[in-house]
């Protein structure tokens, strides 16, 4: 026995999503088989609407439904400094931890020469444009050997211009107990310790 | 910052499929947002159009699409054989086996008193309905604490009317190493043994 074509095809299309498999792609689909239509059909629309209306910030490239996003707009924000992010969903992370009152700019990425991405591949010549006035760029990619690339490759051109710039710190997680730290990041804790 | 409305809709029915999260929704979220046009408008459109064309086979309650299933319309099969199984899923994994050539009825779930799934939610009645001419029922629930309770009150009520019945095998699976094999399956592995 065969899945009627409209199964196998809703398989193949949840199939293609980050992290799901076949056996998940299955699995989502009978379960939506069981839903009532207009859970479904609220899904499918939310995909469309999210498609239609989402759009990159002009400014930052952040995800926003208007030509420049809710940070951008905000003029209570402190204005002299960016932080620079790769995804939007970094952007997000800072935001919540509340720490951070500053713009931003999303990168859409990090430097991976392997996967055929280089400078021209992220937004960093729009980043370079809104250098005027603004007094620090904090590198806030990812600690991971292609963020950590990405900020060393944004550092060395920014300090050519002369930008005052920074990396976010590296460390053990907050509520981190030492037994469980890989042996890099307790290494980074003890040679960045700070006096108390 | 808060996310653009499109995008908190988007997640948040991302969020009801089951096994996705908060974070895993926001993740594909993102991800739909950096795909081509036409990829997410195929799985809005393959949602849509599965929802509109699949429906509970007539006899036998499967998928399909049209007023009976694959299984049923093909005359080639053992008619006189009914497997009856708890969900669409584990009626193609019967059928990638290979092993079994009858009939099938998918319960569309199995008793679990706690969850308000009695008798009467499940496809029994119709079942009970089926079984002239049927020489043997196999019971093909999971053999989770709901599945051995549904296979044995289906038991009870076949064996009340005469209809033969039997149980798919409990035992270590192929490939499977005692060593990692729980104590209850090795303890039926054991007295299940069959002469050679």
């Amino acid at each position: 026995m065969k899945y009627p074509p409209a199964l196998t095809q809703l398989i193949r299309e949840l199939g293609r999503l980050p992290g799901i498999g076949p056996k998940s792609a299955q699995r989502l689909a009978f379960h939506l088989f069981n839903r009532p239509d207009d859970e479904v059909r609220g899904l499918a629309e939310a995909l469309l609407n999210a498609k239609g209306s989402l759009r990159q910030c002009e400014v930052c490239f952040n995800i926003t439904d208007s030509e420049r996003c809710a940070v951008c707009t905000d003029a209570q924000r402190e204005q002299s400094i960016i932080c620079v992010v790769e995804e939007p969903a970094d952007l997000l992370a800072i935001e919540r931890s509340g720490e951070y009152d500053g713009l931003y700019h999303v990168l859409h990425g990090s430097l991976s020469p392997m996967n055929g991405v280089g400078p021209d591949q992220l937004t960093i010549q729009p980043l370079l444009t809104r250098l005027k006035d603004v007094e620090e760029v904090i590198l806030a990619t990812a600690t991971t050997v292609e963020g950590e690339a990405t900020a060393m490759y944004l550092a060395r051109m920014l300090g050519e211009m002369t930008v005052p710039t920074s990396r976010i710190a590296y460390g053990l997680p907050v509520g981190g107990d030492l037994e469980y730290a890989d042996e890099v990041t307790l290494g980074r804790a003890i040679s960045n310790r700070r006096r108390l």
